[in-house]
């Protein structure tokens, strides 16, 4: 763990700056978490921070397909600290029942250990937000989620298939996925649809 | 520039759709614009995406430090968004006098390209908030300009010195940069403060 600078600040509760400074330093690991898929040229492997922060675009740019009272500031927010949990728990690849298995047991562990870094009300509130976004049982969760499977889609279409090529992924494993956009966004959802149907006709999806 | 899939969604507005993935496919090269400062650990540049990613998580932490009635989703807002013009005009490095004297104009020409690929409404408001950042004359975007200065010194101070080291930066470099976070944020200034006496003491900085 990287400590932070051992510098007192006038007017400034020590203490409570300090705890904070510590979760962004911890933070920064994300940006050395890789996920399977490519950049949109296919340079090299995107990794966790720079994938959360074009979700926190994309929800913006694609906020009016969500569902009426959806609140996007939160989609935002959630989409910021969804995969903090990584950085001890790893990218854990979709389409690998094996690791999903443990998956949300060792996401469990990292989020406690990483969101109580925080000052205890920053903590809490971090880690309620994570839940949210995890449960998929509101309207900002489900779309932040939508938003969460689209992207690597795109990246996967315009990289020849990606690692859905890479991976043998079938079909069916993908509709799947596809399942989870429409749940958080009809037009989203609709749009993955035809997408898939078109990586389909390219070959880029395995018979299954 | 890379297209879209031409697929038709049912029941979605086409050629509005379509602006708004030529943008997100766009933006994706955020990726790959490579900033001077090193990662908290020392082990390569970061990307503009990762970093404008990490001051979107900043802008929250730090939220109770902004001035009372700061409206801390519109600071994340601009945020994820303030670094884009670089996808043309580049990282400009903020102690080379001779870069930033034509930033402005590549930065403006950059705008009128990239914005300008989402849907007219969008592009609208998007530019008009990259420009509020720009202009610092609002308390969102003094604040937004205020966690963007931060965050380099954190990384800097965590890397003995780094970009401060390799260019030769002096202190009244940096003072003036202080006095940029100071003005977003009283009590992150006065951190900034303690902060830069603590890396002259340890050497980090030039004399001048």
């Amino acid at each position: 763990m990287t400590e932070p600078a051992p510098v007192f600040a006038s007017g400034v509760d020590h203490e409570r700056l300090t705890s904070q400074l510590r979760f962004i330093l911890e933070t920064d690991k994300l940006k050395r978490i890789l996920r399977r898929n490519m950049l949109v040229d296919g340079s090299r492997r995107e990794n966790d921070a720079e994938h959360s922060w074009h979700l926190a675009l994309a929800a913006r740019v694609f906020a009016e397909y969500a569902p009426a009272g959806t609140d996007i500031d939160r989609v935002v927010e959630m989409l910021v600290l969804h995969d903090i949990v990584e950085i001890d728990a790893g990218d854990t690849f979709i389409y690998d029942p094996g690791q999903a298995d443990s998956q949300s047991e060792r996401e469990r562990a990292a989020a406690d250990r990483i969101f109580a870094l925080l000052p205890e009300d920053q903590a809490r509130s971090t880690r309620a937000l994570w839940e949210e976004f995890e449960a998929r049982g509101t309207a900002e969760a489900r779309f932040a989620k939508a938003i969460d499977r689209l992207a690597p889609m795109l990246a996967n279409w315009h990289t020849e298939g990606g690692t859905w090529v890479r991976h043998g992924v079938t079909r069916s494993q993908v509709a799947e996925k596809v399942k989870i956009i429409a749940e958080g966004s009809e037009a989203l959802g609709s749009y993955a649809v035809a997408l898939i149907e078109d990586a389909e006709r390219r070959g880029y999806l395995a018979v299954g």
